[in-house]
């Protein structure tokens, strides 16, 4: 099994070595191809109106990775369309050191990382770790660690997974023999606080950040959310098809083309 | 009714001059804020790690506008947490002057700025136009602006939209008296094209384009390719909820939980 890694935090970021280390404990071979800066929040991106560069980097463990100035899916089409030229198994994005739970997953460069391998016929996971708000100091990875192995593991024994569908990976932050259990989800509610902070510069110009609190998410049963907060690891699988088949119902209930056709 | 315009192709593109002369003649008010440059392919961004400037700038026919240096998620965030003072009722994206079809939408600007709108609770609508690849000379927006009109009219009579949905709507490249008619569509399958294309540079440093051909489609009844094929304006109801339930069942199948568990 050829596994690429990949993120959106940067190459050289704690989580992104973690992952490429516990992927080295269980498959044949590990490719790092991440973006050489951090493109949190920055959506699924295909770079089209510039060209890419790539160079070689050392990470931490002397082990070595590729780096790009494009986003996350940019390293995984890279690798697809032959930058990589050894056939590539199983794409794992992460480990994002932040939870993404429900609306996050469309921001989330490290889960539109999953989705363009998707895209392109390969299966795709991505991990995230619920590391809390306060935190100081150096994060745990040993448990988002044996999380990643686990799923990946069982994937491999399935051949992968249904077309257009990734699994985002979400895990509680304590060691792996606390873990409650593992949970299949559903996707669950964000509440974003954000709030828009208005400064001016000294030239006495207006600029805005949106800032405010971190957001946090409706503590519901069988959402991401629910499992992490009981302290289970959250399985979501995350399709590529949006279509909202109970809106077409709704549409058609309210005569929507015959009001338009007239 | 007070919308607000914007686009993923910056604040000078004729398609955003296009659909809020459109919007003008059915809204009471219009808001346009777009971002100052193209973001094509640029996914769903929330702009934290940096400030965002607003300036003023003038549009073709004389009328005003907000442009950003943020992203079109931003611009739609910018308006609901409070740089337009006034309550926005429907937020309309576009006109995007190409298709954005199949797999297109996790990656279009066009649509991330509607699903912002609709995270903060208000309808969103997305409109792109199926321009033909090989066209020169100044984009037909008419039909397009027709099409527009006609579908935020009618959710202006119905009160929005359900919860966590918005509309993509893609217009074929025709007249609006040319229409077959409109149609409410599941997303189709994209085939993209994309391939690597390496150059050296003059100090002799490899360089990477995504390049190759535009995409294609499959041409399936009942998709948004195969209602914009037939002549019809496609209607896609886009949910924000990304869950597969199909998954969750082939995943306890499987007893991916017994499995992990153990």
């Amino acid at each position: 099994m050829h596994i690429l890694v990949t993120n959106d935090d940067g190459v050289l970021a704690p989580g992104l070595l973690a992952l490429a280390q516990a992927m080295r404990e269980i498959a044949d071979k590990v490719t790092v191809l991440a973006p050489d800066r951090n493109w949190s929040a920055s959506g699924h991106v295909k770079t089209l109106h510039r060209p890419l560069r790539v160079i070689e980097v050392e990470l931490e463990d002397g082990s070595f990775a590729w780096a790009t100035d494009g986003a996350p899916s940019d390293c995984v089409a890279l690798a697809q369309l032959g930058f990589i030229s050894e056939k590539i198994d199983l794409v794992v994005s992460g480990i994002n050191p932040n939870a993404n739970i429900g609306h996050d997953v469309t921001y989330s460069g490290t889960v539109t990382a999953a989705m363009e391998a998707a895209i392109g016929g390969i299966p795709g996971v991505a991990v995230s770790l619920d590391k809390p708000d306060n935190l100081s100091g150096p994060v745990d990875f040993s448990g988002a660690k044996r999380a990643a192995q686990r799923v990946v593991q069982w994937l491999s024994q399935q051949n992968g997974l249904p077309a257009e569908v990734i699994l985002s990976v979400n895990v509680p932050y304590r060691p792996a023999e606390k873990f409650k259990g593992y949970m299949i989800t559903r996707q669950g509610l964000r509440i974003y606080r954000d709030e828009l902070v208005r400064r001016v510069d000294p030239a006495g110009r207006p600029y805005y950040w949106i800032g405010g609190q971190v957001p946090t998410a409706i503590d519901e049963p069988g959402t991401d959310y629910g499992a992490l907060s009981a302290g289970y690891v959250s399985v979501t699988p995350i399709q590529l098809d949006l279509t909202s088949s109970r809106t077409r119902d709704w549409l058609e209930e309210r005569q929507f083309i015959t009001s338009l056709d007239l």
